[in-house]
């Protein structure tokens, strides 16, 4: 099911483990009928976060660059960075970077999102970029983060997530990448 | 001017130099007038970015939890976390966060803002905590968060920050912990 270099197998057995077991699930938020499954407690606790950002590090040790999602992304991109030694783009969403920037509009349930890189400050073209999120849903965010550094000229080389809902089909939209995720629910 | 451990120094002089290399300005961002410091290249730059993590690392090596503030502040956070071997927490803007929440409000410049972290989900009592963000300007975010964090029964035991804008005073209104900033604007 994951998209994963030889290897990296054990790490994520054991990430995926601490995440089970310091997920709190939340009901009804944000919207009623919805369980949220809050990684504030993965987070907090430094062996499961540390076991967290190795084994997402691991899909892509020869990244170049980590790409971090708006807002829970930021968490594990500065994490996977400082392990594998790059730095960290924050994948925004529309309106908190300064100009110029690429934008690119993703479907919600109901209306539209955008989310923005920025435009020519920082070199994108040819390097090898480890894109991660806290969730992969429905994949819009994380397709269309992928598809503004393909526009880039960037080589998106892994999608890493903590947890995948697959019921919500995400992992379709993100077809030309490999794509790990720790813990599908 | 910072108040930080012996030793650190020679790390906070590399970083600054980085820090200063990398940001880019902007005129007139995010409203007429103001100047805007952006960090970005900084933090996609793999040794700026390196540089500044164990800089800020330093401040506080005994820390038990690393709270970074939404939402650069998660990047700083989850690289200081990884590095210090802690975990991570996510001070949140109102809102974002499943209940329970403790919330503290804090003035801007026209209206107010709030902040959350979680109730009782994660133990905070009695730990030892590195508070950390991009930037320290009028120190209201930062203030509201030492001050959850105080009420929650955590040791906040260091405040860091890459830029402080030091005309706009925020320092004063964080006297009651050690901070340390990067570069002084």
């Amino acid at each position: 099911m994951n998209d994963t270099p030889t290897g990296t197998h054990a790490l994520i057995d054991r990430a995926a483990t601490a995440v089970t077991a310091h997920t709190r699930w939340v009901d009804d938020f944000p919207t009623p009928g919805v369980r949220f499954a809050d990684l504030t407690p993965v987070f907090v606790d430094g062996e499961a976060f540390g076991a967290v950002i190795a084994a997402l590090a691991a899909t892509a040790p020869d990244a170049e660059l980590v790409a971090g999602v708006d807002a829970r992304g930021f968490l594990l991109g500065g994490g996977i960075a400082h392990a594998l030694g790059t730095g960290v783009l924050a994948v925004r969403k529309a309106g908190k970077l300064p100009p110029p920037v690429n934008t690119r509009e993703y479907s919600l349930e109901y209306g539209t999102a955008a989310i923005e890189i920025p435009q020519d400050s920082v070199r994108l073209r040819g390097r090898r970029v480890l894109v991660v999120d806290d969730v992969l849903a429905t994949g819009g965010t994380l397709s269309a983060t992928a598809e503004l550094l393909d526009a880039a000229g960037a080589l998106v080389v892994a999608v890493a997530v903590v947890t995948e809902i697959e019921v919500l089909g995400g992992r379709a939209r993100l077809e030309k990448y490999p794509v790990t995720s720790l813990v599908r629910l």
